[in-house]
Parts: C-alpha cells; sequence; structure tokens
C-alpha cells in the first residue's frame, strides 16, 4: 500500500507536517494534488457525497480504505505505525498534547494575516493585520516559544527532543515551526531565538538529519511563499 | 482514583467538552478549580519547575500520575477508556478527526470577539470583532453546520450519531457547540437551524439523556457567561 497525502500543491501549510513526517520515516507516498489532475481528485473526496467519512479541509491521507483527516490526527496515525511516537499511551498522549499545542501556535500565526476572514486578501485586512501581528510577536510567540523551550529543558532524557530520547513527530512539527517564523518573522525571531537556544538547537538537529536534508534540497519542498501560513510581510515584523 | 479535571472556575470555555464526557460516561472527578484554593493547585502545575511534562494551559486532566492536557487530547484519553468513541482504530481517528474540526470552530468563535488579541479587553477591538462576526456567521458558520451536517446524513448507521450506531464524545461535543452557537448568535442560529435539522436533532437528542440533563439542571453547570469562549454580544448577531 503506497500512502496518497492530499493538500494543496503550491504550499507547504499544514500538509508540510505530514510530508516531514513521512519523508523522515521513510514512507512512501503519493503528493497526489502535485500529479496531474490531481487537485480534482483530492477536491472529490470533499465533495462526493459516496464518501461517508468526508474530510472538512485538507490535509488527509489516504491509507488503503482509511482516509485520515485533521493534520494532528494524521501524525497520530503515523506515529504510531511508523515509529515517530513513544510505544507507551502517555508518551503517546504526551506528543500528541505537544503537536496540538504547535497546532494552535500555527493558527494564530494564520490569523495574523487574516485576522478578520480567511476568504479576504490580506490587502483588505491589512490595518487589522498590523495591530494583531504585534500582540503575536510581544505576546503569544514568547508564550509558545517559552513553553516549548521549558519542555526541552525539563526532558528528564535531555534536552535533544520533545519526547524521550528519541526523534518523534513534534520534533519534526517544532522544525517546521521554527523554519516557518525564521522565514515569516526574521527580525523578532533573531531577537527570540536567543532567548530560546534548545529550541532553536532542535530545529538546527532536525535540519541535518540526512532523510530530511535530502527532503529539504529536493523538488518535493515547496518554497516558502506568501500564499502560505508562513508569510514575509516585513511590515508585520517587528 | 478520582480524575482531577483542572480548568477555570466561572467559565464553560473548553474544560466543558470534558465535564460533558465525565459527566455521561459516570466518572467520578474533582473540578479542581472550584474547591477551595483549588485555582492555585491549578496553576502550580503550569507553573512548577518540577512538572517535566507541564501543561500550556487548562484544561488538563489528572489522571493518577498522568496530566493530559489540550481538550481533544483528553477526550481521545476518556472515549477509549470509558466507551465515548469506538473500539477500532479507524473508528477512533474519525471521532477524534470530528473532535479536532469542532475545536477549530470553537477557536474560530472565540475570536470573533477577540479577533487581535486575548490580552486586550472587547471593548478595544470592538470594531474588528464586529467586521470578524460577519464573515463567521455569512460564510464559516454555513461551511461547518453543513460539514456535520452532511457527516449525520451520511453516517451508515442512521443520523442519530456523529459516529456509528452509539453515542461518542464527538456527539456530546456537538451538542456544547451547538448550545454555545445558540447562546451567542441567537438571530443567527434562529435561520441556521432550520437548515440544519440532523444536528439540532442531535443536540436536543444528548440534551434529554438522562446523565447530560441532570448535569445541566445541577449547580455543577456553570451558566454561559461574558467571559467565556460563547458570548452573547447583541451587536456581534446578525
Amino acid at each position: 500500500m503506497v500512502y496518497e497525502l492530499h493538500y494543496w500543491p503550491t504550499i507547504q501549510g499544514r500538509g508540510e507536517f505530514v510530508r516531514l513526517a513521512l519523508e523522515e520515516a521513510g514512507i512512501r507516498y503519493i503528493d497526489v494534488a502535485r500529479t496531474d489532475d490531481g487537485e480534482d481528485v483530492m477536491l472529490t473526496y470533499l465533495d462526493d457525497a459516496h464518501v461517508t467519512r468526508p474530510p472538512f479541509a485538507p490535509p488527509f491521507l489516504k491509507a488503503g480504505k482509511l482516509i485520515i483527516a485533521q493534520t494532528a490526527n494524521i501524525l497520530l496515525f503515523l506515529g504510531e505505525r511508523h515509529g515517530l511516537a513513544p510505544a507507551t499511551t502517555s508518551g503517546r498522549l504526551w506528543t500528541h498534547q505537544l503537536q496540538l499545542t504547535i497546532a494552535d501556535l500555527v493558527g494564530e500565526v494564520h490569523d495574523t494575516h487574516h485576522p478578520i476572514a480567511s476568504s479576504l486578501y490580506y490587502e483588505d485586512q491589512k490595518r487589522e493585520a498590523k495591530r494583531r501581528a504585534h500582540y503575536l510577536i510581544k505576546e503569544r510567540l514568547p508564550k509558545y516559544l517559552g513553553y516549548f523551550e521549558r519542555v526541552l529543558e525539563r526532558n528528564p532524557r535531555g534536552s535533544n527532543f520533545l519526547v524521550g530520547a528519541t526523534l518523534t513527530y513534534a520534533d519534526l512539527s517544532a522544525y517546521q515551526l521554527i523554519a516557518g517564523l525564521a522565514y515569516a518573522f526574521p527580525k523578532a525571531m533573531a531577537r527570540l531565538g536567543k532567548r530560546h537556544p534548545n529550541l532553536m538547537r532542535l530545529h538546527a538537529g532536525v535540519a541535518v538529519r540526512p532523510r530530511i536534508a535530502a527532503y529539504v534540497a529536493s523538488e518535493r519542498r515547496i518554497a516558502h511563499n506568501e500564499d502560505d501560513i508562513f508569510r514575509l510581510y516585513p511590515e508585520l515584523d517587528e
């Protein structure tokens, strides 16, 4: 069985958290919407009345007959099956908890450039975006990054990983989070990075893992861009 | 072992999704922050450097030595242990997927009255709130409610529950979602309710379950109020 990942073909977005897990685990997959007519195939799963368990939105993973949506849910599935999460119940819940906290911040970052409505252009909510970005940088990023830094500091198995002594999908997601934040808010992150050394080391450590490094250098990795969640709008950086 | 729920003592908030699951399953629990000095106890878990796996925020559930945070994660745990989720992997993932989608909408509803920053008063972001609420009612509520209505319509085991032929935590959460929306947006929901009859029936069906009815009538159920996620600000309703 070859997994099928269904996600928007021109952005990293939430699909990237899944791609990183698939790549690190060395799992064969098809990035469906990036193949010919693949985006139509993806949309069929959202719209077809015969799909009894439809996703609300991409990303979703097709694993045989299973269709799994919601990024954290897909990672819960992959983590358990492919060694990217602890085998214990407590470890799996803790890893998932961290993933859901990362997802919360990702949502807040999205809303920084779309504080009023996803359906409006950035230009039509720019004033509100500027206001929201100020609070993201001043309050929310320090709160979230401080939290993950503490989690690394307190990990009884060492500060290389968020959970235990080996890599989990939460580490891959933290890597993607830091990469995205560094792209979107270079000035703010230059300052904040210094205060969160363990988190920055985690990011650097994931970046040099052979499979991740090969993936990021490949054409499979979509470049950051301004249709994505993490957008470089210099006027929002501080 | 008696579970400890830790959540803000004066609002339903995200903790309510956990309370409903605990109540329906007939599980003994202490709502810690509502006991004497209980809020300080709750805050200790967030701040104490000895907690190696700290929650980012309430709610969290203490189950013996386990501390589980993130609403959907707590429900994943409770659902599996206490018969509020299917026993199959596919059923568990589907239930969790629905819960995460409900959580997304709950987050959007929160941001309707706090589109700029949680740390600011509503009064200081009222203009933006009005603008965001317009799109919530016009676009997001129809999209989400239409989705859950379709899920009910397509359930091969009937339209009484979101998953299979028996109640899951996703149904309890959908009940809470509809109850909250009906409180916060009575005019909009009077209209939208008519277009989503299965979802309204699900809400009504959960409301008359003996344990839920007893709970909602008890002092354990905190009344809706304007410090909560679902707030009645008539100027935001349409």
